[in-house]
């Protein structure tokens, strides 16, 4: 019988995780109390069950994908549930949050009797028909959670401890939506030195992957911004508040409000954007 | 007859240009007063001649290709001779300096009776046979100077103002050399966490042309860093003290600072990045 799995909370990251593993014949329970009409229409299309605490605690697996913010806060819920079971599921915390914050969550869910994997998922939701995200794992009950690859997963186990799959995805997020702010903040100062143009020239003959990237990466960007600021909070944290460079992440964290406020407000450097990304393809 | 190019200092980049003008036909005076042996072996290899500060003033053209911390300094120094000549040279500030500096630089220039372009080098210095670096000009008197594109240099003219150019070349150099600095930041964190194999098969799958670019990129860097951390200032300060991305650069700034530091002393760090970047190109 295809094993329980809990999926905290139904977002769109989860609830798409959750849809292939129904898909894949597992039960997937899920956290519904107090939780918008929306957000319970999307758990339902996912074919998730609402389910108490309690029942989560019962489930074999029980995967948290929540925002980073909320990854220790669902840790200790879990914790409290699990300590008065004789049954200790194994607890997948695949959230984006830096080593630090995946060790405390390691000790609560230690202390409950369960045991942990660090999980990172790189990607977009998957999608019918598409393989990804990948799903890192590391720690020592990452290889007792193999069962997740024959569910339609793209499992890959890293030899390292809790800790090794979280830095995976604060270094692979550093880079990848790293670069996305330093395109966002350089096209837009360039775009008010009237250099947006050369720019664009000059990345096309010099850098063509990076101009590439940009022309899909910063319009993609701009609904996400807001979300992506504690992420480089999280980034700021992993790299240590005394090392030079979490003043980088800081810096993208501000940016990144920046943008998310001018979102929600007027759009005038959402639409520079966008003009950029426009001049970038048409020439490509 | 070829003009006469004046070019201040003969830097690396400076005596390459050099070479190539000298190769062209031109007279290219330099000052090398106070100036190492070894900058006057570069310059007289490079077919440079000695001059005095009053026969600078007589050149058609006068390049100033020097550490973006002395492009004032040197603008001034060239202003107060300038003043006291009736010929009036042209001069081509080449430094990677913010927009507010090289408005100060024209600012000066202009009082002294002689004109600006200004200008930005993207690309290393000039090789024999190859056709870099480009050579951006924008302002007033960019068109005047389109003979340096018939002497060698891959001249480009940015329909803009003074400004324009060095916009350019502190945008491209903040993609660019930013991207660096992330994967640097990343690579080093991740490498303490023991995610470094990770990350480097991440990014071949899903970002390839940003694991071969920081395979170069970053070992690349580690002689040059202590340079960068001057131009990551004069980013910060392009995009404005109270711009929220300006932090970023601050950052960036403080971690070749750190980078730099180390090359000088252990090496430790310098060690993982070039590890790195060899198991990259191992596996590619």
């Amino acid at each position: 019988m295809p094993p329980s799995i809990a999926v905290i909370a139904p977002g769109s990251m989860g609830s798409a995780i959750a849809a292939r593993l129904v898909e894949h014949g597992c039960k997937v329970p899920t956290l519904l109390e107090g939780r918008s009409e929306a957000t319970r229409r999307r758990a339902a299309a996912a074919g998730m069950t609402g389910a108490s605490a309690a029942e989560i605690a019962d489930a074999d697996l029980i995967l948290s994908i929540v925002p980073p913010g909320e990854a220790v806060a669902l840790a200790e819920q879990l914790a409290t549930v699990i300590n008065r079971n004789s049954r200790k599921p194994l607890i997948v915390d695949c959230n984006a949050v830096n080593v630090e914050t995946i060790r405390r969550i390691e000790d609560i869910v230690l202390s409950s009797g369960a045991r942990l994997v660090d999980a990172a998922i790189i990607g977009l939701p998957p999608k019918p028909g598409t393989k990804g995200p990948a799903f890192y794992v590391s720690g020592d009950a990452a290889s007792d959670i193999a069962v997740l690859g024959q569910l339609g997963l793209d499992l890959r186990l890293i030899e390292g401890p809790i800790g090794a799959a979280s830095a995976l995805k604060m270094s692979y997020a550093g880079i990848n939506k790293g670069l996305t702010g330093l395109g966002a903040a350089m096209v837009l100062a360039a775009t008010r030195a009237g250099a947006a143009d050369a720019l664009r020239d000059e990345l096309a003959l010099s850098l063509p992957h990076v101009q590439a990237r940009l022309a899909n990466a910063l319009p993609d960007m701009l609904p996400k911004a807001y979300r992506w600021v504690a992420e480089m909070r999280e980034i700021a944290g992993f790299l240590g508040e005394d090392h030079p460079a979490a003043l980088i992440y800081e810096g993208f964290a501000r940016l990144f409000e920046h943008i998310a406020a001018d979102v929600q407000g007027q759009g005038t450097e959402a639409a520079q954007l966008v003009a950029f990304a426009e001049r970038c393809k048409a020439k490509t």
